[in-house]
């Protein structure tokens, strides 16, 4: 079997704001103690399974040049821009066609892909390639369709959940009984409870016939599309991967936008989850630091020139080097400091951060996005 | 009888950081809705009473050149510098002497000098007039030492207060029993009930006969030092002012660092006061903005270029063209802005903005101050 792994890495995260930027996107952060970028420790957690030169990044035409910038050992090759902006549905079908491309020699019932995530936190590595071993060998034996499902501890309204018959042992495969949107506060402490229900991780499984088999099931379409894009993919040298071919432009930007978990998994009767051994933060926005970095004894985080006094639970980063900051008796506020903007924000708010970036487009101010 | 008016402009501001910085404190920014700066309010306020060649604007040798620029049409040779930094009691000898120096042909007794500040909010300015001209005109006549009481609106715990024997009439002036240092609360309370409570302006009035006697029986060094810095600047021409007499320099240093309601206006048993006609504030730290200024419908109040979204009775000033500041679900915070420092407190912590300049100044960071 031949293993490959397709890193999802478009995302613009516009909740890292100011930090993040249209080029410099969450991806491209330094979010946790490592000081690693979130799209470098994704690659280094899942490399001792999967090799570089079986691992494809796959994001947008202007990011590019800054993750290749970010990865200087990584195969360029393998770094892969959507000819068009479009969600995870598209995003795997063009993949699917970019690896049946590459590996022309090898039957598609021969290769599986593990789809991971570029900007999501994730502890032990050991424990996580652990389940994705787990993940990928039952998705290839089984020929279902496999997602990796979190082990809930707190009653989170943020994310999707998976349903299964009954409570699972981790690291161990359960048949899918539905897959649940984002649902209201006693749903899910209800969801919590019922110790049968597991966070969307947003990781899938496939072998890439299954994989074709069922989204043509689901979506149509997709069959001829998938073959139109490996035809066009077949023909171009490696590092004219980047979207140059016309016809695959054209063919990619035809795919309407939908999501893989409403596109494909929600719709497909072949799906599996293994309940992960290993923990799990899908870092949306910044209060996700306090669960990722170290507080001090105020339960502060602090990062940068700053000078703190008597604050308590806050969030304070100053990225600049020629910005001072100075933030004086606050409690569970947010103060983000870069070069060229600040963001102040009460730590319960910060989902309002797109807010702000709204109201700045709207205004016009680009050059701060 | 020959009236003067010495304006003092010394202060430092370190409490409007990190907009007021050494060489641009408190009396040179535009805090109030008029965009004027508070030192040329101070003079435009007073210049109906007493023309500008009778006013004289002291302050410190790094202000001289700033003050003299924001004030393009004020005689320079009467923006004066102290020769070292001084307080009150030192800085009004100075002026003593400066005008003696001056005034050459006429008599000490002839001479009457309103002390006022440069950097506190008055309004109305017509009624401010009407007091200060009682109030001269009774230093003038009765030769006491005359003081400006403003009649108390809350028990603020951060001004001195003076007492009168009795609740007196606004614009009549009253025998002063006592000078009362910043009382606490409880006491503060009393004061307002009481009704024979003022609030000490910092403003003086006097005959320069009187005041060199007074301030000669409470500090006798006083008489002989004031004598010698009047020698001194006889010998000045007008520019010279500026501090270059080197004997004038030695002569004011040795003055002990005493203000001029300890050295004097406590000790002396000649001191009035004339309860003020205007409403008056001292501008003593960011919340004074929401006094000084009209906020809109949720209490805030915004200056500069940012993005505010849902906040309630917040201070929001970006003195930046460069910077944008996102202020997101904020309540009671102030955040400030300029091209080099961000200062993010609750208004009511602002009075701690003097820890955050002592702790940049001992991280050796002058160049933030």
């Amino acid at each position: 079997m031949q293993r490959t792994c397709v890193i999802m890495a478009g995302g613009s995260g516009e909740r890292f704001w100011p930090v993040s930027r249209k080029a410099y996107p969450k991806q491209l952060l330094a979010l946790t103690d490592s000081g690693k970028t979130m799209i470098a420790e994704a690659i280094e957690r899942i490399s001792p399974l999967i090799s570089y030169r079986d691992i494809f990044i796959v994001t947008s035409e202007i990011l590019l040049a800054p993750i290749r910038a970010a990865l200087p050992e990584f195969p360029p090759e393998n770094i892969i821009a959507e000819p068009a902006k479009r969600n995870t549905a598209p995003c795997l079908a063009l993949a699917a066609a970019i690896i049946s491309a590459r590996y022309t020699e090898i039957a598609l019932q021969d290769i599986s892909m593990a789809v991971l995530t570029a900007d999501h936190a994730v502890a032990p590595a050991e424990e996580f390639r652990k389940t994705v071993d787990i993940a990928l060998h039952y998705a290839e034996k089984a020929g279902r369709l496999t997602t990796i499902g979190i082990v809930p501890t707190r009653p989170e309204t943020g994310y999707g959940y998976i349903e299964t018959a009954s409570k699972t042992e981790v690291n161990t495969p359960a048949e899918v009984i539905r897959f649940c949107e984002k649902p209201d506060i006693v749903t899910a402490r209800r969801f919590l409870e019922s110790g049968n229900f597991y966070w969307n991780s947003g990781m899938f499984f496939w072998r890439l016939d299954v994989f074709i088999d069922e989204i043509t099931v689901a979506m149509p379409l997709y069959s001829e599309k998938i073959a139109e894009l490996t035809q066009a993919y077949s023909k171009s040298n490696k590092m004219a991967l980047e979207a140059s071919e016309p016809s695959a432009r054209e063919c990619f930007a035809a795919f309407p936008d939908i999501s893989i978990d409403y596109g494909l998994m929600e719709r497909s009767r072949k799906t599996s989850v293994v309940p992960a051994g290993f923990s799990w933060d899908d870092v949306g926005s910044w209060d996700a630091l306090d669960r990722l970095r170290v507080a001090d004894k105020s339960g502060n985080i602090i990062e940068g020139n700053s000078v703190a006094i008597d604050n308590k639970h806050s969030i304070i980063i100053n990225k600049s080097s020629d910005m001072t900051a100075a933030v004086i008796g606050t409690e569970n506020i947010a103060v983000i400091v870069t070069d060229d903007a600040v963001l102040v924000c009460p730590k319960d708010k910060v989902q309002d951060v797109k807010k702000a970036v709204a109201a700045l487009r709207e205004k016009g101010e680009e050059k701060y996005l």
